[in-house]
């Protein structure tokens, strides 16, 4: 950090932004941007960019990084090496309780009759193999809670049950890019909600499945299948009994819409449909850890606080991450090997790659609870893994560890390969003018708003939740909805020129970050809300 | 046919017809129109309406419809079995040469290196299958003449040959309904253009397949692979080696792009990964002839032409044939049945289910050359299926049956399940005020639109290449581009509302085209064009 001279929102920036945005310009005091490194941020991404090269990797030769699978395990081990090619410092994996690895090696699903028909199909994931063929014809018997089980007692015996009822499929949009409407709703405040107990949540996510599986045993159903949510003859098979006992008691298969539904209508129609099953999987549980990977570019000022930009490591078992999230892990990884062709910030920046996001933003919340905050867990109800339900938590007081004031800011990617096309700022409106200045450079490119909106998830989000600045870019979605999770998530539907701009902007981000003369604004640390305001 | 009251254009619909084309209202003198009985139609298929139980049927329960397999016999036999239960006569099937059956048990394409990665993958259609598990690496040799054999000679021994470039695999446009300016593009007349002679279509889809097979056989290659011309993980399998005597002469699959396009970058970067393909398959030579399924309602002038509509009843092997052409085959089928409940109508309506469509309208080309005219199929090159290559001859002159004259109109059904929006004149400029006038009633149905301009095949294209009016419908695309032929191609994605439009519109036009004064106009018989004319 030699030169400051542009230090300055420029004014050709700012009445850019005053036309983009109707406000008048703004200059950021103390949040002074600097604007000198841009250019050769740009030059590196887009003439020596070897984003794509990472996701490729990532998604053709390492592919599904189910946590704790084969598949996490390497790239826990590549991006490791990767960062340290780059000359990144720090570089460390960083366990915390999870549980078992689970991976498929080939599975089979086939009408057998009225016709034959071979079925998409998946292994709902961490369920067992079926231990040879599983041939019976089917039974549909949808169910969505405890009180469903009494319609279905003594008829399952034998049968592969069909669980899921076929009125919920989702359709997902072709590919997108957003709209002028959606920007203006985007950029639009909306007072916080209060967030429920999340005790509905986890009774329908946590313990009806383990309720239903056991009592399909019980019953003496000899496996049972769900219906993929989305159309198109995709399938997700994402699970989640993945902690050491939880294991389902019997194998589980979840089928592509268009089959799943054939298959109901028969059995509607006349004859129940014969299915044979077969699903040869593979437990690991040579280590129960699964793992965060730190990398780092030191900054010249040690006692300033550092920033961090993070993406989800694993993935779903259906295909090969890219979308989902190895796009992001890519922008990210190659956000920092820009940087590190760059002279030395004036605070340190990490890199975060987070284990176990898939099943509860587990690795990310595992460091919040190391290095940011701690909220007293509920005492009803308790469940497995740590950190999955943390989010629903209503307990309080939050109580900030010692080194809570060191991370500054943090920004997240974990939307697909879409380009970035603003950032949200959560509510946090002392960030609105200084996310306005640091997008200037890049209107060009398609990036210009600042929503004051929150936005879901992922692995920003505990961060928010204890006072500390965790963003996520506004992207645009291209194919993502469709995507994300299925058989479908390959290489193939990544945008490269979408990723080069994202991964310079967020180089950029990142640099204005850590050379900013103080720390990143805060909101107030969350304290438990007042009931009465907000009645209406 | 009792009352004709309202045997010319009423006054409202000219003026409607004037608004929405912009000409002078029409009065069809010699053409009068019957618009009596539009209302009991609209009323029996809304009210009555049994197409989606039709199509429900064809496609869950018999399904694929590959033609000569057990699913086509099957269709073969019900649809007859419908029309006679719903009163029509002369019901019955009349045979064609064609050739084998064909069918799937099962199959499996998997990667087993570099990683274990299901595949979604289908056999070719009628190539044989593997006897057992083919284990080998791949090896990426794209070929489309055979000019590309030199470069591959010696390096294929062992291997599972990647045949396919990746450079030309297509994204359909997800499900869209006509636009204005689609509209106005049909109704502006083309001149017709000469058709080439079709040798460098048959060189490139009927020989050098052939020879690239003969080639890999003799290279030792133990299978081949080609990729899905569209992506989103669908498979198709589309195969044309059917005739007696023309057997592959080794295993092959369709792969879906995504996977495809994987196994070629992972060769490129690296090691060839190894497939394990299986596939079970069984032929049927027990009848080597496909059949035609015809059914009539008898007219009350045994001398008057008869009119017909038609469809294709056999499909592809990759799913249940629900848009291709199930949907058709239940226009035509329920338009039968709402027609059997209307009084006797003045010309015989035929019914028609063409076999062998998808292997090059063999079905129907054999009824035009039975009942309609020939032309002398030119000396070389000579190709084993009747008809097929038929459409690219040059030769002259066409020699008209004795009973060219007996089909006044025919039309045809083959675009899915989308509503019908008008119809395509084939640049039979005399249709089009017949057409303005049948489609009046139900322009609040959505049809509207006479398009002068030609549309390709299928069915009714041997009847216009030999002057009989033949015509297909404009219908909404929906999602029909993504989803003919390939695995997804089920019942859930027809519209139902939209089919018994369709229906209703197809039983309209059967009922005009049965009660006109006189048969529909025709263009004149095609001679050879004169060659000096368009020379540009």
């Amino acid at each position: 950090m030699k030169n400051r001279s542009n230090r300055l929102l420029p004014r050709g920036g700012a009445a850019l932004l005053a036309l983009a945005l109707g406000v008048a310009p703004l200059v950021v005091r103390g949040q002074a941007v600097d604007l000198d490194m841009t250019d050769r941020i740009v030059d590196e991404g887009q003439r020596h960019g070897e984003v794509m090269e990472i996701a490729r990797y990532l998604s053709d030769e390492i592919g599904s990084r189910l946590t704790n699978s084969p598949g996490a395990r390497k790239a826990e081990a590549w991006t490791q090496e990767k960062f340290r090619g780059w000359g990144l410092a720090n570089v460390h994996k960083q366990g915390f309780p999870f549980g078992r690895g689970w991976w498929m090696e080939r599975s089979s699903v086939r009408m057998i009759a009225p016709r034959p028909l071979a079925l998409t199909a998946i292994p709902i994931s961490w369920t067992p193999g079926t231990n040879g063929v599983i041939t019976a014809p089917i039974v549909f018997a949808p169910m969505t809670s405890k009180a469903d089980f009494a319609q279905w007692k003594g008829k399952l015996a034998g049968r592969i049950v069909l669980v899921s009822s076929i009125d919920d499929i989702h359709t997902p949009p072709a590919a997108s890019r957003l709209s002028a409407d959606e920007f203006a709703r985007l950029a639009v405040y909306e007072p916080p909600k209060f967030s429920s107990d999340g005790k509905a949540y986890l009774e329908k996510s946590y313990f009806f499945p383990r309720q239903m599986e056991d009592f399909l045993k019980a019953e003496g159903a000899l496996a049972y299948a769900r219906v993929t949510k989305r159309d198109g003859k995709l399938v997700m098979g994402d699970g989640y009994r993945f902690a050491p006992g939880d294991e389902a008691p019997l194998p589980a298969v979840e089928i592509a819409a268009e089959d799943y539904r054939r298959l109901v209508r028969l059995a509607d129609a006349g004859q129940a449909p014969t299915l044979a099953i077969e699903s040869v999987v593979h437990y690991d549980d040579s280590d129960p850890q699964a793992y965060n990977i730190f990398a780092e570019i030191p900054g010249s000022d040690p006692k300033a606080a550092y920033v961090m930009a993070g993406a989800h490591l694993d993935s779903s078992a259906a295909a090969d991450g890219a979308a989902d999230n190895g796009a992001g892990m890519a922008m990210v990884m190659e956000a920092a090997r820009i940087l590190s062709k760059m002279p030395r910030p004036r605070r340190t920046i990490r890199f975060a790659l987070w284990g176990a996001e898939e099943q509860g933003m587990i690795g990310s919340s595992a460091f919040v609870e190391e290095r940011l905050a701690q909220r007293v867990p509920p005492a009803e109800p308790k469940v497995g893994a740590n950190g999955r339900f943390w989010l629903h938590s209503t307990s309080w007081p939050i109580v900030k560890r010692p080194t809570w004031g060191e991370l500054s800011v943090y920004f997240n990617l974990d939307n697909g390969s879409g380009k970035i096309r603003g950032v949200y700022a959560y509510r946090n409106l002392a960030a609105v003018p200084i996310f306005q200045a640091w997008l200037a450079p890049f209107a060009s490119m398609g990036a210009t708003t600042v929503a004051a909106s929150d936005n879901t998830g992922p692995d920003n989000e505990y961060m928010q939740m204890v006072g500390v600045p965790g963003f996520q870019f506004i992207q645009d979605w291209n194919d993502y909805g469709r995507m994300h999770h299925t058989s479908m998530d390959t290489f193939d539907h990544l945008d490269a020129d979408d990723m080069r701009q994202a991964s310079i902007i967020l180089a950029s981000f990142l640099w204005n970050a850590a050379n900013a003369d103080k720390p990143f604004p805060r909101r107030p640390l969350p304290t438990e809300p007042s009931r009465t305001g907000p009645a209406k």
